[in-house]
């Protein structure tokens, strides 16, 4: 039977708890209590016991919530306690900059398999994976599966990179070129936009300064 | 008088409907339905005129939203009518990605100057842009004013980086680094994470998958 559906805002602020829960792992953090959750995302601790009550029980009241269980609850929850492939197009500075990024394994992702167009990097290396080209898509992925890309090129090759990944049996994008692409329904596209980040920013810091005597700029949902 | 609390999610898709509103305009449509947003954005007719509500009256029933007055509407929502000067440091690979990224100047962003501690880096050019070095940033920001600066170094030095961007009159920060920024509360600090996206689109892939058959893979907020 599939999980009931839940709000996306949910399952982002949900890989922000992670995200977080991974951090105090790391500083030997053994326990969180919804208030100190708050204290260090920014989400209210209200929001969390509700986000996380999408998906049952997590935590004793008065106790608290094991910080290592409830990261591997979350993991469970997003489906990334095993190791996912990953396929990246596009070798320039963005795809340069998101293989160097921190913590692909700690979220179970790894990146299989790089492709360019650009003669020059075809068969390079990039962090240890080699560049190939683009019609070597649909065979390369017939030995690696990979059901996740990631789009790290310009406007007008997305599509076209899109129609390529999805032939080759992804069933998720992450799209980072600013451009809405057409896919089939079974596929799942989500729009990564830098610029909206400094929108949403920019509202924010406006309202700040508009009431700065401790009304939030936001409210929860 | 500050405008009433919007959830932030409601904002992000604000951002949303402005990059797709942005598009039409391109294509030269002049009016849209909640509808055809929908099919645009992925996100529900009955929540664009959900999220449109919190700022007021938008379109008038069965004529549809004319194109460029809701961009403009949205655009003054987000407070990004008017240019806003922008503090980008780290000229890496992320940095230089961020910094070609077509359409800073449709949201009216413009980054005015960039930082980097790499001496090779310093006195070259950055799309146009002069890099210096972070000790110039107080006396560089003294003549722009910048409000907005946007984190792209690695995590050692995120914070750093966030307390030199605050001491010189920075108040909202795009977070780029995997790491928990401490900051004082005038200050807004939004963390992007890359790889949290992924584990969302983990989420909805298997959901996909455990429902093919029409029933949605996220509910509406």
């Amino acid at each position: 039977m599939p999980e009931p559906s839940v709000p996306l805002p949910a399952l982002e602020r949900m890989a922000a708890y992670m995200r977080c829960l991974m951090q105090l792992e790391r500083e030997n953090v053994r326990t969180v209590s919804s208030q100190e959750m708050e204290a260090l995302t920014g989400i209210s601790a209200a929001q969390f016991r509700k986000d996380l009550s999408y998906f049952g029980e997590f935590g004793k009241r008065g106790i608290g919530y094991d910080v290592g269980q409830l990261h591997q609850r979350i993991a469970a929850v997003l489906r990334i306690q095993e190791e996912q492939p990953v396929l990246l197009v596009g070798a320039g500075n963005l795809g340069s900059a998101l293989i160097a990024y921190p913590g692909w394994g700690d979220y179970g992702f790894r990146i299989v398999a790089v492709f360019d167009e650009d003669p020059a990097k075809i068969g390079t290396d990039l962090r240890g994976v080699r560049i190939r080209p683009l019609r070597d898509l649909p065979q390369v992925n017939r030995d690696l599966a990979a059901r996740i890309g990631i789009i790290a090129v310009p406007a007008d090759q997305a599509q076209a990179v899109a129609d390529a990944l999805i032939d080759a049996g992804v069933t998720g994008i992450i799209n980072f070129a600013p451009v809405k692409l057409l896919h089939p329904e079974h596929v799942i596209v989500r729009d990564v936009c830098f610029i909206c980040e400094l929108a949403v920013l920019s509202y924010l810091i406006h309202a700040q300064e508009a009431a700065p005597d401790g009304v939030p700029a936001q409210a929860a949902d």
